[in-house]
């Protein structure tokens, strides 16, 4: 009887799965091939689709069926769990406002596009304002017990709280700084030259390195792809993962794109096929799918005994114009500690910065301690006394990143949390593979994935990501591991 | 009140169309570009999706608000009574028979590969024989009162019969073994040399070629674009049509591919935008849309006059292997009259035969007349009688085609009912741009295709297909044309 009941809810399940697989297909199709006059049609049509994903989502059928599981084995409970999760946030808000939300963050961001071309934020202000009004409605619909940040934080970051992030988070801004005014001086008597990357590298040799870092990383042609977007992205489930990347004039973009999205894409394909259309099945967070991908791109892909491999039998090879610069000094630029106004072209180590300065504003707008309307200007501040960035307008500055205009509040902080928990899986694997950079630098990734998929991949949403980072590595997340490996990377890079 | 309730019904049968678009662009992806493992998530995504359409297709409250709609203009009657007809077509048949026919028309179509590789029909007659019953079991839930093949029929080309294929088949048999005959001499006395196409032409060549007849034909790449597919295809809707092509050592695959899907997509580029998402909006008929398709395949893609612009100007210039062989040979060997025993090989002349051959077999077979155990040798009997064909095994014989094996019945017909269409559409074409052909020479498509838009393709589905003739025409479909074209055509080719 019980065992029905798990039977018809998993069912149910396994077909909104399916429908929001359909989605994202037609959403990679929309960025990758679609004919540039196809963009209403099918925003429509997703829009269709997305309201029956949401219907079959919220069957009170499925609320009954929840209630009525019983004497199930553990993975069954977490199933439940999470589809009770998913069937209570579902529910939870009215239909009234999903549409009110959807509107008005499409409109929002339709102005944003504007705004930013025109350098005024003024022209988005008044958007933002009722949005950001509405994703408080939500919030509140949510849970009305619980700070607004923190029900937010939670719809990417299960149970992480902005206390939490914080922990993380003050540690992080004064390693960081400390680490970048501890390079200040070696950085200055040996400059990286970024120039080195203005090549203007044809797209056919760009796509041959993409190939070769997809099969590096090990993702199957029969199972994974890698297209073209603009901006790059994975997406994708089971045995159909794709990603895309993007060619322009300095190869590096296309480089470490492939390597990012390819760490995404290698979590997607390897979570438990036993359980794939249930929740079991699904990744786990926002903050874990960063953690593979800045693995990938970072720790990897920028990774200089990598490198010293790498460089010369693939950039070179199929690069020939990087022959004049030699493999230090790549090692040095791809590595360069240098604060960039734009968050997406930062590096590894002032990323956080850009990270640590919206959660900080977005925080503040929730509980209402700034107006919509102070934004550029806290921003512009916070940019001077974190990275020493003077910014002229509000296109390099407030509004650079899309995700408030979309209404994504409480998003930013995964992107460095990824950083956070990489780090210390990183830790934790060296005791296994200490060789691990002999390992990569003979171009072999394979026990390094091996482990990533058995620790990580291969227990898809089994936990939570505190709980699966206590599996992980014995301890809660620390920003400790982060800072050792920034530290030692640039101990490494530097000589000192 | 009734303004109301029409909106209503378009705005549900609107919802249908969108799922049904997702469903096409899925349907192309997978047969594009999807990773191979793949396959299996796609199916049930794709079966997913098809039960939605269908539960929201057969939802009574269309039924409710078909009945209610009252004081309509023109265009919106013929809207409901479109949306009638599919309504009470996908109500008719009971659920369980849609499941029985899926599971075994995909069961038959899967034993239909092993048996054509393995040239042994007895491996799929069962199967066929089951599928076969169920195609007989929901023409008669469709409509008990007419004969079965005229059901089957109607849903491929709406209110054709057989009575009405017949009074077109019989003069085409006979007058295209009448034209083979009169061209028997001359074709021995000057041979075409079909070896000249065995080129093995690099796919980039091939693919510019295809570009270039993209916009020959007036394909904007803002709406449409081409990728290869094993078999070519046309799908998409409105502002997003998506033709395939396939690039073998033959670059005439390639190119008649392209000049027949890309006749396809100009029709649906071309339906009335005024009426899109509604019934009116659609294309009308397979018949109709074959007769655009082969109007540009054979009419433009194969005229001689047309062959001396584009063979020097753009096979030549992209294909130099063919610098040794003159526009005259290549003309001829383009339209050889040369029997094949593979219909989809066939030229212009000798594959109506085919067509008449599927066509006589798949009535007796409806009729009860003849079993699926006799189908190999009455096949075999028609080739060497129609063709001269001596078949040696069935996979050159009843086994080269999927349709049966897939549950399509009836749909053959449409294949030939194209020529017949398009030849009777080119004769009153004639009169208003007479000189048709010199505009071909010059490479401009441009006032050819502005009839076709205004004549056909703008007229979406408001007239049913032999209306459509009559309205065109001024006069119901007739093979007399289609003979004429053709014996006006080889005429010009040898001369006599």
């Amino acid at each position: 009887m019980t065992h029905t009941t798990y039977d018809e809810l998993s069912k149910k399940m396994k077909e909104v799965r399916l429908l929001s697989n359909c989605s994202s297909i037609l959403g990679w199709d929309m960025r990758t091939y679609m004919p540039s006059e196809g963009i209403e049609q099918r925003g429509e049509a997703l829009s269709t689709l997305g309201k029956i994903t949401h219907v079959k989502m919220t069957d009170p059928q499925i609320g009954k069926l929840i209630s009525q599981c019983s004497g199930l084995e553990k993975i069954q409970q977490r199933n439940v769990e999470l589809w009770k999760r998913d069937y209570d946030r579902e529910t939870k808000i009215p239909a009234d406002l999903v549409i009110r939300l959807t509107k008005q963050s499409t409109k929002t961001e339709g102005k944003w596009y504007e705004a930013k071309r025109k350098q005024d934020f003024g022209l988005v202000k008044p958007d933002l304002e009722i949005l950001l009004e509405l994703v408080k409605e939500r919030a509140q619909a949510l849970d009305a017990e619980k700070p607004m940040y923190d029900v937010l934080l939670d719809e990417y970051e299960p149970k992480m709280t902005a206390a939490g992030i914080n922990s993380y988070f003050t540690p992080l801004r004064d390693g960081v700084i400390k680490l970048i005014k501890k390079y200040q001086d070696a950085v200055a008597d040996n400059p990286p030259d970024i120039s080195i990357f203005d090549k203007n590298i044809p797209v056919d040799a760009q796509k041959h390195v993409s190939k070769w870092i997809m099969n590096f990383l090990g993702l199957p042609p029969n199972r994974s792809r890698v297209d073209e977007a603009e901006h790059p992205f994975t997406t994708g489930y089971a045995k159909d993962v794709r990603i895309t990347t993007h060619y322009q004039e300095d190869p590096t973009a296309a480089i470490y794109s492939t390597f990012h999205e390819g760490g995404h894409a290698l979590y997607n394909l390897n979570t438990p096929e036993e359980h794939w259309y249930t929740a079991v099945g699904d990744t786990v967070s926002m903050g874990i799918h960063e953690s593979q991908s800045r693995f990938c791109e970072n720790i990897v892909g920028k990774n200089p005994t990598f490198l010293k491999n790498f460089y010369p039998n693939v950039v070179q090879k199929y690069m020939p114009a990087f022959q004049s610069v030699d493999t230090d000094t790549f090692i040095k630029s791809v590595n360069a500690i240098i604060p960039s106004k734009i968050r997406i072209y930062a590096d590894e180590v002032t990323y956080n910065l850009h990270i640590i300065l919206r959660f900080e504003i977005e925080q503040d707008l929730i509980a209402g301690k700034i107006s919509v309307a102070e934004l550029p200007s806290i921003w512009n501040d916070k940019m001077e006394k974190y990275l020493g960035m003077k910014i002229e307008n509000d296109a390099e500055g407030v509004l650079q990143d899309t995700h408030w205009y979309a209404g994504l509040f409480g998003y930013f902080p995964t992107y460095a949390l990824g950083n956070i928990y990489n780090s210390q899986m990183l830790a934790t694997m060296k005791t296994s593979i200490p060789n691990w950079e002999e390992q990569l630098a003979s171009g072999d990734f394979s026990k390094i994935r091996n482990w990533l998929v058995s620790n990580v991949h291969n227990k898809g949403s089994l936990y939570d990501p505190i709980d699966l980072m206590e599996k992980i590595c014995n301890q809660p997340p620390d920003t400790k591991y982060f800072l050792d490996y920034l530290n030692e990377k640039y101990r490494s890079i530097y000589n000192l």
